[in-house]
């Protein structure tokens, strides 16, 4: 169990796996799922076309079925939701943890929500509705609600009392508790006690005098990419959450920020091919192929766009061809060159390192990098052009536009994400599309204008 | 202190600093400096120029400079270390943890690196060696070598009596500690005791009895990646790094995780800009313009092919220049498709989900969806030409050209990552360039020579 599996390759897994199934040894594919962990099988499954998931997904028990659900990319999940009958969904969910549960609550059928809250005592439905109260992207949406809690007058031989009891009443303590949060008479946060303090020191001391009290509670409504990087800087392994009194309402552990990185940095990286939502790579044909659509519609525009420019030049190209020949050289390198900037600036923005006050600065930055850049790649093709073509004119031509677009690229580069910031549009996901209308359009202007006007 | 700053707007904070700096107050930015900690200074530095960054780094305490300096991206700590005088340096570096000096160790002056292993006492100076004897990028370079380790045949009140030892003895227990490592008589790893077990049960309990032994430690050698995978995937907060023979030799933990997660995301998105190193957005000019050169150097290398492809067919867009102004739609919609399934499946081999066992798999799906995709644009675009050009023929070769090449590209986005992996060459890093090599040269190819063949 537990991470054995992750060491072999989860590649080997699913080929063995589907060599079974192929097979038909169902009873020794149940039983080779069985001896492995959520994670793995959720990792599996994700890599299986939907046919194989729902076959493999009938194997499992009730009771992985919950812990592996969790673990799967929304789409997935949903996948899985929709071929589940109501009655085994309901199994599946009901031992879930408040906040998993509360994830996917949303998003199960009528009938199980209404059958899973009807199975909840009053306790647990409490927490679940003050889980579900905050939306899923502010610390309130990740807490747990499971936060220890001690007053500050007590000793600490009454808090390990006080565990003790907490364990034997209920089994266990809560998941990942690396400190006890330390609350006045109101439920207001006041510090913390670590558990290696509370292991080390005397029993006789009092909470209040070995509490840190040096870190703030986490306001409930903080976002959640805020909650990341405040886990990230401070090292922290789990936070408090208060309400807007200051009340305790939960805590925040590592392991859901963790998750709440990788989600973010994965969103980032898809949604520079407009891929934001396209979490399952075995989606269905065509549902994937709608949302591409999108994508390939709005890049088709801009690329009318840039052929209306050709256009207006269609003289000019009929009387010199070569200037079709290298009209796409002067708009791509603008493109890369601005795409540059682009990612740079979009990640400062994200990271608070770029923003109204020093944008300026950035821009005179990446427009001196890109001025070196434009010498020399400039004088590189004016010089090709005059051996390959033997044609001075059309290499200065040539140079000059290139050198135009490439600036043009770097301050598209930087300026388009604040624009787009101030339209409420993610940069991130429409940044690269704008930057490319703006370089092939700007870069055909540039290189068919100036040929029009200096050649012909 | 702690993460109040953070909370503030650090893009405020660096605007009063500024406003300070520029009107020559620097007691009072030193003050302001001082009561801000670490993670926000370093955040704050690295969203300054140069000549900014070297004077605040001036008015900072030297304690406060090492806590500071880990939080620096690479080339940061690189240009602040060759700035500052090895005296100052020694002071700066000499109170770090051991695993962060192991990060800086090697970048660090020859003087200042002597001076640091000679102010070493005996005990310290072997877990140093013990960290750096392992590369970066694995779970020895990750760990901490200051794990609190217990025999099994332990009673809890033994295991509580030795911890407040520890903790008279040196002042503190480690950071993050949350569970105690469990070793047989020689220290090769047999379990983990957790605090909050330690806390709520019986103190006459054996280690044995009540130890975990389900999650397996970390061989020393495993790559960090994996690491975070483990992190991840069973929730941990810390876990025992063993050597080749099953020894204790440290501890990882999740903070380190964190972080490693973090540069990871980076390094995926910065590279698709071709930005691998360039971390600091105000690295000095020349060097930025040097790096990006290599970057562009070789997109113009793809654009002159591409060229070289159009010019092949001068001939044919002397005859028809419309040619010229529908062949980059062509091209650039390939692009598009393929970026999508590039992106897809590059994240699909980096989870694990994507291998030579589904490709086919996962390429036939991109192909349907690519499919239908190319059915809805090509006639998209023969519309559009037979309204825009009343000319039928000339849509019909637009469009077929337009379907095949959006095939090339979904072909290419699967293929590419895999044959780059073979040549031993990042696919995160080159994939792109490769790809719109390939949707440029063969869009052009694919249209202007279906053009010559039909249409003239």
């Amino acid at each position: 169990m537990a991470h054995q599996d992750n060491k072999k390759d989860n590649r080997q897994f699913a080929t063995e796996l589907e060599e079974l199934l192929n097979a038909g040894y169902l009873t020794r594919a149940t039983t080779r799922l069985a001896t492995s962990d959520p994670p793995t099988i959720a990792n599996i499954l994700e890599a299986f076309p939907w046919e194989r998931r729902l076959q493999i997904w009938q194997l499992l028990t009730p009771q992985i079925k919950g812990a592996v659900l969790i673990e799967l990319y929304e789409e997935v999940q949903d996948g899985l939701i929709a071929e589940s009958l109501p009655e085994d969904l309901i199994k599946t969910v009901s031992g879930l943890d408040i906040d998993d549960l509360a994830d996917l609550y949303e998003r199960l059928p009528e009938k199980v929500r209404a059958a899973v809250l009807q199975a909840m005592d009053e306790k647990r439905r409490q927490r679940f509705e003050a889980v579900r109260h905050y939306p899923d992207n502010t610390a309130g949406g990740l807490m747990d609600v499971d936060a220890v809690a001690v007053r500050d007058d007590a000793t600490l031989d009454t808090v390990l009392r006080y565990l003790r009891r907490i364990r034997h009443q209920q089994g266990a303590l809560p998941e990942h508790m690396d400190a006890i949060i330390v609350v006045d008479r109101a439920s207001r946060y006041i510090g913390m006690l670590s558990l290696s303090d509370l292991v080390s020191l005397e029993e006789n001391c009092a909470v209040s005098e070995v509490m840190h009290t040096e870190s703030n509670p986490i306001p409930a409504l903080t976002p959640a990419k805020k909650v990341a990087r405040l886990f990230e800087d401070y090292d922290l392994l789990s936070a408090p959450v208060v309400d807007e009194d200051n009340k305790l309402i939960g805590r925040i552990t590592v392991d859901d920020v963790v998750d709440v990185i990788r989600e973010e940095a994965d969103r980032a990286l898809m949604s520079t091919a407009g891929l934001e939502e396209e979490s399952d790579i075995f989606a269905p044909i065509v549902t994937s192929a709608k949302r591409r659509a999108i994508w390939l519609g709005i890049n088709l525009i801009n690329a009318f766009l840039a052929a209306w420019v050709i256009e207006q030049f269609e003289g000019s190209i009929e009387q010199l061809v070569i200037l079709a020949v290298l009209m796409p050289i002067v708009a791509s390198m603008g493109g890369i060159a601005g795409t540059q900037t682009l990612t740079l600036v979009i990640r400062g923005i994200a990271l608070d390192q770029v923003g109204p006050g020093n944008i300026r600065r950035v821009l005179g930055k990446e427009l001196g990098v890109i001025a070196i850049n434009a010498l020399l790649f400039a004088s590189t093709v004016a010089t090709a052009m005059i051996i390959w073509h033997q044609d001075s004119s059309l290499g200065l031509v040539f140079a000059l536009a290139l050198a135009i677009n490439l600036l043009n690229g770097a301050m598209a580069g930087a300026i388009i994400p604040f624009a787009l910031h101030k339209l409420g549009i993610d940069p991130a996901l429409a940044g690269g599309v704008v930057l490319m209308a703006t370089t092939d359009a700007l870069g055909f202007f540039t290189f068919l204008g100036l040929a029009t006007f200096f050649l012909l």
